[in-house]
This record gives C-alpha cells, sequence and structure tokens, in this order.
C-alpha cells in the first residue's frame, strides 16, 4: 500500500472560502458574522472538488490513501481570536470528516487545531480529542507559531506545549510540525516561512529533553525536514559540540520526515542521511506547487517519481511508503481495516 | 589559488570581548562605557590568536586566502543604539584591519556595518565606505534582521535599503546575507537562525524585481544558501507558478552559494544542482561546527575535503576555488596584486 502522509484540502468547495469571509467580516461587523454550524456545501460539491483533483492525482500516480488535512495556509490562526479559531477549525474538520466518509478508501482525517496567539495550547485538546474519538482521525496539524511570522510564542519544548502533548500521547496521534501562512512581509508563506518553521523545529527538538519526558510524542517535519537533511553534518556536529547524544538516540524515535522534496537530487539527498525509518512519503498534493517542471515533464510535486528512480531494497521502500506511517500513526491501521 | 570567502575572527583576543562587555554595561551605567578608540591588543595577541586556529587551518587544509570578516554572532546589532554599533563595528573592523595587515598573504577584510532596528540602512553607507576605501576591503555583511530573530525589518528587496545599495553599486562591493545571534527563543543562532535567514533573503530575491533596479548588485547567501538547493525544484516549480522568469535569469547573475555545508551528500547535491558559477569556496572556520567528524576523523567544516572527493572538471574547479570570487568581489584581484 502507498500511504501519502501529507495532503491538505486545498480544492475546497468555495462555499469554505465564503463562510471563511464572513467570519473575518464578522469580527468587525458581528451582525454578517455566520452561524458556526452553518456551511452549505453539498455531497456532490465535495465529490467534484475531489474527483479532478486529488483522487485523479492518486490514480495517476499509483497511490492508495492520503493522510488529508485542512489547507494548511489558511489555518491563519492569527485572524481574529480563540473562539474564531475554534469555529474555523471546526468547520474545516467536518469537512475532512466528510471527504473521508465519502472516500473510505483514499482519505484518512488529520485535524487543524483551533490554535490563537497567546492561548494555552491545552485548549486545542477538545478539538483534538473530538477529532480523533468522534470522527476517526488518526493525527493533527500542530502549528508552531500561531502569530503567522512573529515567532512569539514559546519553542516547542517549552512546558507550554506539555498539556497538548499529554492528550496526544494519551489519544496515541502524531502532530505534523506545520505553520500557516505569514503575515510577516519579510516570509513568503510556501517558500520561506514553512520550510524555516521546519528547521526550527528540528533545531528546538535538538537542544531539548523533550522526548525524555515524553518518549512516545511523535512530530512528522514536513517538506523534507525543512533544511536539517541537506545539512545533516551540521546538526550532528551542533549535537556534538554541545555534549547532547547522536542524533539517532537523542529524536530519531520521535521526528520524521516527509519526502515533500521536489526533485529527484534532493530525494536522492534525504534517502542518503536520513535513517530509512524516519522517512514517511508525501507529496503535499495539491500543494505549495502546481506545475509542470519542463525539464522531466511531470509535475514538480510527483514525489512518488523521484523515488522510484532510486534502486531502494524492498524492505527500505516498504517502510517508507506503508510501514513507518503506521509506526507513526499508531491507529491508522485499525482505520484502514473498518473501512 | 584557493579563496574561502566565509571566515570569521571568532577567535579574537580577550580584549575585544572585555571592551564589548564595557561597551554593554555602559548602556545602563555610562560610567563604564569605553572609550570608542581603546582597544588594547598587541600584534603579538593578534598573531596568537589566528597562528594556532585559522592560519593553522588554512596550511592543514591548503586554502591560502580567507575573506575575513568580525564574529557574526557577536554583531548583535539589537544591541544599544546606533551609537552602540557604530563605535562596536568600527573596532571590529579595525581589528579585521590589523589581521590583514599582519598577514596580508592570508586575510582580506570584509566588514561588520553598524546597523541598529530602525535605523535606516543607509546610515552604515559612511562606515561600508570607510572600510573599502581607507582599509582596502572588498565586501560587506549585511544583516536582514537587525533585531536579531524578531524579522520586524523590511524584505531586504524594499526601497528601505536602497540607498546602501547604491553605495555597495558604487564602492563595487557585495554583501553576504548574515543574520548575527538570536534572542528569540525559538531560534537556535546557527541551528536554525542561521539557515531561516539565508532561505528567507532567497525567497525575497525570487519574489522581487530588485535587480532590475540594481543589476549588478551582488549578494552570497552563506551556509550553502540555507535550504535552497536541497528544495531547488520547489524554488524552480514556485517561480513558474507566480509567473517569474527562470531562476538563471531572475537572479543568478546576481545571487551566489558559499560551500558551507558540513557533509558529502550536501555539498555534492550543491554542486548537482546549482550552476557551478553561482558557488564560492567557503568553511565559516573557525565557526559554528568546530567539532571532528567521527565518521570521517576529520573536521565537520573540512569543506574543501568534500569538494576534493568530488570529480569537477578543472574549469569547474578553478571558477568555485578563485575565479567566482574574483567575478564577486571585483576588489578583490588588485588587493591581492598589491600585497
Amino acid at each position: 500500500m502507498i500511504i501519502d502522509c501529507h495532503g491538505h484540502y486545498t480544492t475546497a468547495p468555495k462555499a469554505l472560502q465564503a463562510y471563511r469571509d464572513s467570519q473575518i467580516a464578522g469580527l468587525k461587523d458581528p451582525a454578517q458574522a455566520p452561524s458556526p454550524a452553518k456551511l452549505d456545501v453539498s455531497d456532490d460539491q465535495i465529490r467534484e472538488s475531489l474527483e479532478g483533483a486529488q483522487l485523479k492525482l492518486q490514480r495517476e500516480r499509483g497511490t492508495d490513501v492520503t493522510i488529508f488535512s485542512p489547507r494548511a495556509s489558511a489555518m491563519a490562526h492569527h485572524i481574529g481570536n480563540e473562539t474564531t479559531s475554534r469555529h474555523w477549525s471546526r468547520a474545516c474538520n467536518d469537512l475532512i470528516h466528510r471527504v473521508c466518509t465519502l472516500y473510505p478508501q483514499n482519505f484518512v482525517g488529520v485535524c487543524q487545531l483551533p490554535q490563537s496567539p497567546g492561548v494555552p495550547p491545552e485548549h486545542s485538546a477538545a478539538e483534538l480529542e473530538r477529532c480523533v474519538r468522534e470522527l476517526g482521525f488518526v493525527g493533527c496539524n500542530l502549528n508552531p507559531d500561531p502569530s503567522g511570522g512573529w515567532w512569539n510564542s514559546p519553542p516547542l519544548t517549552d512546558r507550554h506545549w506539555y498539556p497538548l502533548y499529554e492528550r496526544m500521547v494519551e489519544l496515541e496521534v502524531p502532530a505534523m510540525v506545520h505553520v500557516s501562512s505569514s503575515c510577516n512581509p519579510n516570509f513568503h508563506a510556501t517558500g520561506a516561512h514553512y520550510i524555516n518553521a521546519d528547521t526550527t523545529a528540528f533545531m528546538q527538538f535538538l537542544t531539548s529533553d523533550l522526548f525524555k519526558d515524553f518518549p512516545t510524542l511523535k512530530f512528522v517535519i514536513p517538506h523534507g525536514g525543512g533544511a536539517v537533511p541537506y545539512h545533516w553534518g551540521r546538526y550532528r556536529g551542533l549535537a556534538q559540540d554541545m555534549k547532547r547524544p547522536p542524533l539517532e538516540e537523542l529524536l530519531l524515535g520521535n521526528v520524521f520526515f516527509d519526502t515533500c522534496v521536489y526533485h529527484l537530487p534532493g530525494i536522492k539527498l534525504l534517502l542518503d542521511v536520513v535513517p530509512i525509518d524516519n522517512i514517511l512519503f508525501g507529496s503535499e498534493m495539491v500543494g505549495a506547487v502546481r506545475g509542470i517542471d519542463p525539464r522531466t515533464g511531470h509535475y514538480y510535486d510527483d514525489t512518488k517519481r523521484y523515488i522510484d528512480a532510486l534502486t531502494l531494497a524492498e524492505g527500505a521502500r516498504r517502510k517508507l511508503f506503508e510501514g513507518n506511517a503506521f509506526k507513526v500513526y499508531p491507529r491508522l491501521k485499525a482505520r484502514l481495516a473498518a473501512r
């Protein structure tokens, strides 16, 4: 089975954005605020939004299941307040649930959390629990910077986040570390903010004892781990200079990378330096880069092609496409069996 | 000739830090502030600080000249005010000048700029001009985030920076984009902030027309270009989605990467994806990572070894070790000839 651990509902029906627009308008003028429950999308609209996009690409590329979450750039936790984020997250997660119910063979849900700047992360635990226990989701996306580019929350290794981690451990779900859009003009969202957040999170984990406190807590760092595999020697050397344990021992039982790297040399490097047990197949499809590479004639984000071009042993291939996902998302196997 | 484009004076005599400590103490208690002119370091102390470190490593590794600048993490533009930064930059640059005067065969100067949060970049132009015209320096380090991790200055492509770029062009000197220490607890300096800044700057350049306004302006993005070469497909694809010209046309006449990547697979990727005309040899020695890699028995930052392990054509090798440095630092050739 080929499991893509990183897909967002970037093609959701227009009604979702209309709901969000009303919600944002309602921040200034409460008369325009939509009812939290009101999101008028038909099953056919959902089918239509997926058939020509994610489902078509799954078929064309030969992948089976996508671990699917709301559009990351639209989470925008910096907009409004805690209530805004709670309603918006609920609407987005409910829509993912409908996708997974309509296409149980193709999608498994991961939720957006109702984070908000300055709000304790444990306030996200109720929505996480609802999504996992009631909707059958297998993980969450955790935004290390709910401010959208101002980075004024404590690092992910701070006790600030611990109550949420306790719930994640209890529910047996991992988090993908994933920022949203940037309102800091220095950071282009998909070209800088996303990649920087990945690199930042890894270095936070490297310098802390978080995984001594939470031995079973797991994170997926997307976009191929940001800059980390390219600078693997730097990170090994920094850990060594700081008298930290080797990376294998320090964090590779808890931290995993996806394969959202959009060219063959990058995927080759990732597989060369990062242990195969720590790599999960992912494509971010339909996501940050939507074009066709004129050099290859194929979509940049068709990451399966790059992997297929490398000669991986069957055992390694299986871990990357399937086995590691079952390890990192302990609820996934039962979820797929129940289809 | 082998030119290392990225070396900092991280081993400066203790008197330099003592001067800085007094300067910082003087911010609260002016009685403790040192005279701007007072930095009591002997030639022998300078020799001693280099003989066992940079000079020894140059000899051992077989490199000839290092383009040498003040310690980047100590620039700390966020401390104090414009005057603090002016005095501190002058002290650091004067010390680099003494190094270059004592060892004209081994070092060529690049200056720290007296940036300060909220202060117009053109206020750095006088120190740049002094360093270039009076001290024979060939470039500068430009900090895109003088706040030290809060990223509240305009992007490098904003007109905010143009007056400084005008002086750089007039003086024929490039800038290395280099942040300093981080006072944001999210960002480890050498493990996250440095690499993020590199990635961020590249994406700023990609989304702007800066080089239409300044066709001869040149930047070196250090640390192997941050995450950029690893995600080369992502950047090519993002440019394409945004209907920007191909990277070659858009910015590769103006933007260059060094080779500060501390393992062979990383260097191999860099040379595989980035045109050879855009890569300058660099090691950041003595810098961010000081240990010996137990897997190779050699220093992580001995980047020449990784390059030597690859089979580069002689023409390519020459560009990387020498030719590109002469192109990016137009004053370098005359400076070396004058020794």
